[in-house]
């Protein structure tokens, strides 16, 4: 059996079993939720690592060095965001053909540093080694809020209760109608080059994730695989169904103008978003929202599980389940189509 | 101008140029060092990362994935013991292609959680992505002993004076036997066979490096890229130039066996011994070695510097200068050749 009939999900629980029950007392959350998070000299730190390929997770061919960059920082940010902390160290790998023309790494870098000027980030060190393929791997860490009784405030996937009002910040699909509008080469300008900025400098909700917890929120994942999948993510780990109200999607405007037709499937499903969806009671994501001062849509709701598997179902201004078809994407699953 | 032609050491100093002054004020040691260091909630954090990709940094052809896992957390663990530190938390990135087979991983995780397990390393999390070509990323973050005054004490590169003395743990060149052997075909048994798995399955010196800094030792290096290229990094580091005496140096055993004419020159130069170099007053070097349980050889002294550049001068029984040839390896410039 190989890597591609198993798939991404089953691949890290298989891995997860692989490495047995954790060393380190400390640990706080391991692997399954955006990030890992333990407890060191009364502190709880948060450490996550994400990585770019080229061809994979990136176009080489559009030249925009300085967005990956940006991007390869920016998505892990969107981890930490995604567990209510602050981000604050990062180390990078570039994985480097040797034909790899050093002016592009000039403008990776400054991609990356404008990100990490920006997030208060500070890129302490990395690891620069000779491969046939060229990819960026960030590891970043960087600390979680804390109760005043000194136990750690997350955002954590597995803390969603029934009843719970599902909300987003931001505005979805952004990401998706760019990587559409660069595919097709109309990225140059107006709507469509600000929906290619949206897939290629993403810009992670650190604040609104720490005001999500200071306002008693407990429960958010950032949409990195997809709005529908992500929250599939939460129904999994927290053991529920989940109602998603298609019509309430603060879908973004520049996709409606771009791709009319596609632009709600695209909102639903899209990856890299990398807003937060944050899971709680209606008042604490009022305060939340109001802390933020991002704003916050309530898009669904928790409900008890129904099917042995949690559901995310998709309704439309009818309350009627609509099929949305792909459901986000399986990096795996891609690669082997 | 492409990677291969600028060289690894001057890619990373490009790099660091690149990104400007450090915004974090509590950075203590960054890029250039064995590992970043930074000061949190009244500890001291270190961190490193390390990469091995299939076909550059191990043969994916012997089968040995359990060797692979081992190692890809080991060369880390190196990292941190090079600078006086203890290991703690691991972030795993693997890059796959489709094809991989799963039991190969289920092997490389279990030599990864041997590692792991042997140096009390919890694995936190990770990120598995799908690439062309197979590599192994570890991130590993650790914590530095302390001073009595809540300093950090570390085994940096830049701490060495004239007049030190330059001691190295357990044998050398046995990694680079153990690479021969494996490309010669004739690992299976004996001398051969041991010599290999110095290579797979390095043990890095955490108890050495703990003790050198309880001893009073402040400088120090593992021996990641071959001997005589680490202690040029202490030498340019620390802006001396060193000697380095050929006949004191600790060669393998197995590897006089197995390579008698070779096993001077690849003891000075190969790479991936993964012992830590030593830098100190001589007392403090002997106070470490009683404090490590691990043997300790004094192979040569650090001196004022006479030319523009840090120089290791090689020097035989008699005192003679010696040319050493290969001086290491350098990544980029090896896949280059």
């Amino acid at each position: 059996m190989n890597v591609s009939d198993l798939g991404e999900f089953a691949l890290i629980e298989r891995l997860r079993r692989a490495l047995g029950e954790p060393v380190g007392e400390q640990l706080v959350a391991g692997i399954g939720d955006d990030a890992a998070v333990w407890r060191s000299a009364g502190r709880y730190a948060i450490a996550t690592t994400d990585t770019m390929v080229a061809g994979v997770h990136f176009r080489a061919d559009t030249g925009d060095w300085r967005g990956v960059g940006w991007k390869s920082l920016a998505s892990n940010i969107s981890d930490i965001a995604a567990m209510g902390g602050t981000p604050a160290y990062a180390l990078v790998t570039l994985c480097l053909p040797g034909d790899t023309a050093v002016t592009s790494l000039d403008e990776l870098y400054a991609g990356l540093r404008e990100c990490a000027a920006e997030y208060g980030v500070t890129v302490a060190g990395g690891d620069t080694v000779s491969a046939p393929v060229l990819a960026v791997t960030v590891a970043l860490t960087g600390v979680a809020a804390e109760l005043p009784g000194g136990s750690p405030a997350l955002l954590r996937r597995d803390a969603a209760s029934a009843g719970d009002a599902v909300a987003v910040t931001g505005s979805l699909g952004g990401s998706a109608g760019g990587l559409r509008a660069l595919a097709g080469g109309i990225a140059r300008a107006g709507a469509a080059q600000r929906l290619s900025e949206r897939h290629m400098r993403p810009r992670p909700r650190v604040s609104a994730g720490r005001a999500a917890v200071a306002a008693g929120v407990r429960c958010g994942i950032d949409v990195s695989d997809g709005l529908a999948q992500d929250l599939g993510h939460v129904c999994e780990a927290s053991g529920l169904d989940a109602e998603l109200w298609l019509h309430r999607l603060p879908v973004d405007a520049d996709l409606v103008a771009t791709y009319p037709e596609d632009a709600l499937l695209m909102a639903a499903t899209g990856g890299e978003d990398y807003e937060l969806i944050l899971v709680g009671p209606d008042d604490a994501l009022k305060r939340a929202e109001a802390e933020a001062g991002t704003s916050l849509t309530i898009i669904g709701r928790m409900s008890a599980r129904e099917a042995a598997k949690g559901v995310v179902r998709a309704l439309n201004q009818r309350m009627q389940e609509v099929e949305l078809g792909a459901l986000g994407w399986d990096h795996f699953a891609r690669s082997a189509r």
